[in-house]
């Protein structure tokens, strides 16, 4: 798989592109990612990538030029899969959508920015707008590195444990429950006894039991959807 | 407002904390960020901070000693209003989760690591537990960078422009219209025409006509909420 991640301040990506999961992909060559800074696509002589809305608001907004000959140039070497603009007014990111796009090949994701970017480019070049959450944040970064970091754990061989991703909560549609690890005791408080049992069946009783209280008091709409459906 | 974040993989701050809207409120002494790398509380002699489960399952999970050794030595210096926890299963973060912390003097960002901690850790020094989404992420440390930087760009002083913050999707119950900035026509395509009238009372009667527009199609929820209100 490929993403190309597109950005008007591209070392935010640094962090999480040169630790974690994401770059021991990268490492296993499981993952390409190719950052592409937008500056370097400005024709604009003082090497701007923004300017004022129209209609007089606050905030800069990222002009056409740039945005239009990064994605042209990237389409003219491959066929994109998606391209993905995080922002806060699109479609809430959940678990099937990572899923589905960790079965895609080359997907590009711009990030959006502050105030936004002009409409033109929306309308024109954007295949999948993606919110991570009812919330605004200073730009599109953090919500690209999250598309990412959620779709590269997915991609096969890269958790040590094949097993791992199916166990998660939303997977099976519960949150799960309480985990526990060593020591038994801890400043005097304890780890339930049936965990240190070995007996499997009850053990296996224990976390299911668990799982569905914790989403039933935490999350009743998962709850009930679950139950509905089991 | 000081933030103190905990995690088993500082490194993975690194980008977000010295870049963006974060650095420049950091800068301008808005907010201080302290980062501790569990590894420096381990009082293992092999310096491990996760053990397996218990019951067997896979995945690693952040045992309760270097993460009580932490928090008491920092609620030793002064006192958090909040200690929270980046946990799948947590309540969903959102815009007036953000405005209420930013009204914080002190917070304790634990992040998650991705099979989990111990739950004793979550239930006596927990205050709260916070989930940016449904889905699953490699670890907390991206949710605790998205929860910072939707606080920090709310702190005043941080924000360029006083009003922009309060013009955010969210903030008024509905989602942004369509923004246009620089040139008026680009390929072929033209900016909607009322935006060049020079006209304010139409600009401002176009724009939440679209707002609205916007948040009927995409977040029929938010739209009748905002009608209900309004």
């Amino acid at each position: 798989m490929r993403i190309d991640i597109i950005s008007a301040v591209p070392a935010l990506l640094d962090g999480p592109l040169n630790h974690s999961i994401v770059k021991r992909a990268i490492d296993h060559n499981l993952v390409e990612f190719h950052v592409h800074d937008l500056r370097d696509y400005t024709e604009d002589k003082h090497n701007k990538i923004d300017d004022y809305p129209y209609g007089g608001e606050a905030g800069m907004v990222l002009t056409p030029q740039p945005i239009f000959s990064c994605i042209e140039a990237l389409k003219k070497e491959r066929r994109y899969d998606e391209v993905i603009f995080t922002a806060p007014d699109g479609e809430v990111f959940n678990q099937p959508t990572a899923n589905g796009l960790s079965l895609k090949k080359n997907i590009i994701i711009l990030c959006g920015h502050y105030k936004g970017v002009d409409q033109r480019i929306r309308d024109e070049l954007i295949t999948k707008e993606i919110s991570i959450g009812d919330f605004v944040l200073s730009g599109g970064e953090l919500p690209a590195m999250v598309i990412s970091d959620a779709i590269v754990r997915l991609l096969p061989g890269v958790l040590g444990d094949a097993g791992s991703a199916l166990n998660d909560s939303f997977q099976g549609g519960l949150l799960e429950g309480p985990v526990y690890t060593r020591p038994s005791e801890f400043k005097g408080l304890k780890v339930p006894g049936v965990l240190l049992s070995g007996n499997h069946k009850k053990v296996e009783e224990w976390k299911q039991e668990q799982a569905e209280k914790r989403t039933k008091e935490r999350r009743k709409d998962l709850y009930d959807k679950f139950k509905k459906e089991h």
